[in-house]
């Protein structure tokens, strides 16, 4: 791989010169001289951090506007499952790519996924170049029994992970505490200290969730996970929409990643998130990400950073709640460092992912904050150059085999069309 | 002017072609001949109306980012406040012309304006082919008495109104009831009625202008209004957030027309509009507004309309609550009816206002439902082609003078830099 220069672009607000070797930054000095090297003219842009996707479901891409706007028992019963009691591999793969394309157009290097034929879900990002986290999905059939299709998909993804680069990791997913017993939970937990992976799993999503929890086991989502042994730095915690401040201490404790999803807690009416307490005052390991196309609609980190923005401030009753520069790093370095990747800073020796964000849109100008710009402003068209690992995955938004991701997708739908809401 | 034809684009699922004549729409037919016209390939494109953006002041744009996440007193007293007494006409030209480059960007062809210096507002909206409402702003010295400033710069519209084209309409814009006594309310009510011209004022926006008009006029402000006059059918209310049943009955009674600032309402901790009560069921006439660059900070009426969509579902506790075609129509057609413009539906003999959407966008696919996709899923980036009163202003992401506009707008914003928060 040949080294890739950028040239005059704005760092911090000087402009730099930032040389890439091999996967990572090697120097960001003015006037760098490198002979050989790819160039990028890098004039009117500046260099950001990309943005680290905490949790979703990629191929739910396949399921865009596919039944918005009604009750989630019809919205599951007679359009969501029947839908996915027909996906193929091959489906998943095409709704993955799409997904992958559309978030290098908003700037997002990795994905935290959880969905079904996770092999297959690894290696397309794999294929694309995008980091990612792959989960082995748990469901049980009954108390104890995991389902033999999540079983058989996680033995595959098992198979397919050590012929993948470096830029993949598994983990383990059970879906939810009312889905997944305290026996395989507690059999899961004692895995992942063996293995070191992380785990995966939606808690404290909605009030129902809390409720039932408090029923069975007297007491809150986040207690029952903690004894169930499941609370630790290596778990990323989806949603926590529902914390007491008893939860919130404990998350501490344990240093739990919390993956926070604003859009979607909206779009299914699950609650407000308590931004403030969780993040600005305790000081949780706090994540952004955009769950899947079925509750969000789209994969655009930018909008989800002002969403979060937003509904901190209506949470908190104040305009100081959600401060761009916390919910900035809630997108980017805080997501790299939950699941260990040595990136999400642009300084030499850190992995190379980055952005180029075009100053000269409108939506840019001017520009007497960046950062309030990218949260509050900026919208994907402001993004013009995306590099993960190294490797520029987009360069002046022009992403190679776009159009037939899009046509192969646009072909998939077909057959799920007659499920969708008319 | 060349009519104009638009080859083989989807409307409402469809696909035909849109012949353009003068100002309005002529026909809507597969396989139109049209010799001499100017043609545009609408292949892979969707045809819709563009959006009408119902509350704003254009020329904040200067004060995009200026000071976020900060207290309302600091902002203003520190920020805006000394920022706004270096306002020049030629500033506000320089920034409104950036405001409508971004709104052309978004899909906008008409906003209702309420700034310093309207006449130089009216006139930059139309040499750029934009339609806007543009108000003659009230803010008085003492009860009773309109500041000097204001007086003089309404003048200044009504003397340059009579040149503009009737892609402008002149509004009457007391700021607030916080800022302009009954007395003064009661006159533009009057003259109002007799200029057959609307009024534009923020109202009922925050807890503290409540409660301070309960406790002066021991009623609400909305039914204040009423008692002053001023709730009528050419009346817009700005942010309406703090409604009571009553005040909803009122308005609905008066038919006076609500324009909704989610997001706004959000940045500022405002609270949270009514959407189900006052659009859904009391079906009250709503329409959307991104309000200035200080508060939002863009001026994209596709943002705008998914966190309507969100912010409906969460103040109901519902999913169904700020459905994706109701949140359209706000942004559409209710904003051009309110404003009486011909205009906000694709169809023979309308005014032609439209957008030509990219179906090929990844955002864009695949395409169950194109409201959907449109509310919840697309960004400006989906945008091709703007089209207003007949003449395109936008074409295939290009619009003329753009990259000047930018530039200027960096030069001037030199001048406030050293305003803006640190």
């Amino acid at each position: 791989m040949k080294p890739l220069l950028i040239r005059q672009v704005l760092h911090d607000g000087r402009e730099v010169d930032v040389l890439i070797e091999g996967h990572r930054f090697a120097r960001l000095a003015p006037g760098i001289e490198a002979p050989g090297a790819e160039v990028i003219d890098g004039r009117g842009q500046a260099i950001m951090p990309p943005f680290y996707n905490a949790h979703g479901h990629a191929a739910m891409t396949l399921f865009r506007g596919f039944a918005d706007d009604i009750e989630l028992f019809p919205w599951l019963e007679k359009h969501i499952w029947p839908a996915e009691a027909r996906l193929t591999p091959e489906d998943v793969a095409c709704a993955t790519r799409l997904a992958i394309v559309e978030m290098i157009r908003g700037g997002t290097v990795f994905f935290n996924d959880m969905y079904w034929e996770p092999a297959t879900v690894a290696r397309v990002a794999d294929e694309m170049g995008m980091r990612a986290a792959v989960g082995r999905l748990f469901i049980e059939a009954r108390p104890g029994v995991v389902r033999p299709a999540c079983q058989r998909q996680s033995e595959e993804l098992e198979a397919v992970a050590p012929r993948l680069s470096d830029r993949l990791q598994v983990t383990y997913a059970p879906h939810a505490i009312y889905t997944v017993s305290g026996l395989v939970l507690r059999r899961i937990a004692d895995q992942a200290r063996d293995t070191g992976q992380r785990i995966h799993i939606h808690a404290a999503e909605t009030v129902a969730e809390c409720e039932a929890c408090r029923a069975e086991h007297g007491m809150s989502p986040i207690a029952w996970l903690d004894a169930c042994g499941l609370l630790g730095p290596r778990t990323i915690l989806a949603h926590a929409v529902h914390l007491t401040d008893a939860d919130i201490a404990l998350i501490r404790e344990r240093q739990a990643v919390v993956a926070h999803m604003p859009v979607s807690n909206a779009k299914l009416g699950s609650g407000r998130f308590r931004f403030a307490s969780v993040v600005e005052q305790a000081g949780c390991r706090t994540t952004l990400g955009t769950d899947g196309c079925a509750s969000n609609n789209n994969l655009s980190m930018l909008g989800e950073m002002k969403c979060a923005a937003l509904s901190a401030k209506l949470e908190a009753g104040s305009t100081v709640a959600g401060q761009a520069h916390m919910v900035l790093d809630c997108a980017t370095r805080n997501g790299a460092e939950a699941f260990g990747i040595d990136a999400g800073v642009i300084a030499p020796g850190k992995l190379a992912d980055a952005l180029l964000i075009d100053l000269d849109h409108p939506a840019m100008t001017p520009n007497y904050h960046l950062v309030s710009n990218l949260v509050y402003s900026a919208d994907t068209s402001v993004i013009r150059t995306v590099i993960c690992h190294g490797r520029v995955l987009m360069r002046d938004r022009v992403i190679p085999g776009e159009a037939e991701i899009v046509g192969a997708m646009r072909e998939t739908a077909r057959k799920y069309a007659p499920l969708a809401l008319r």
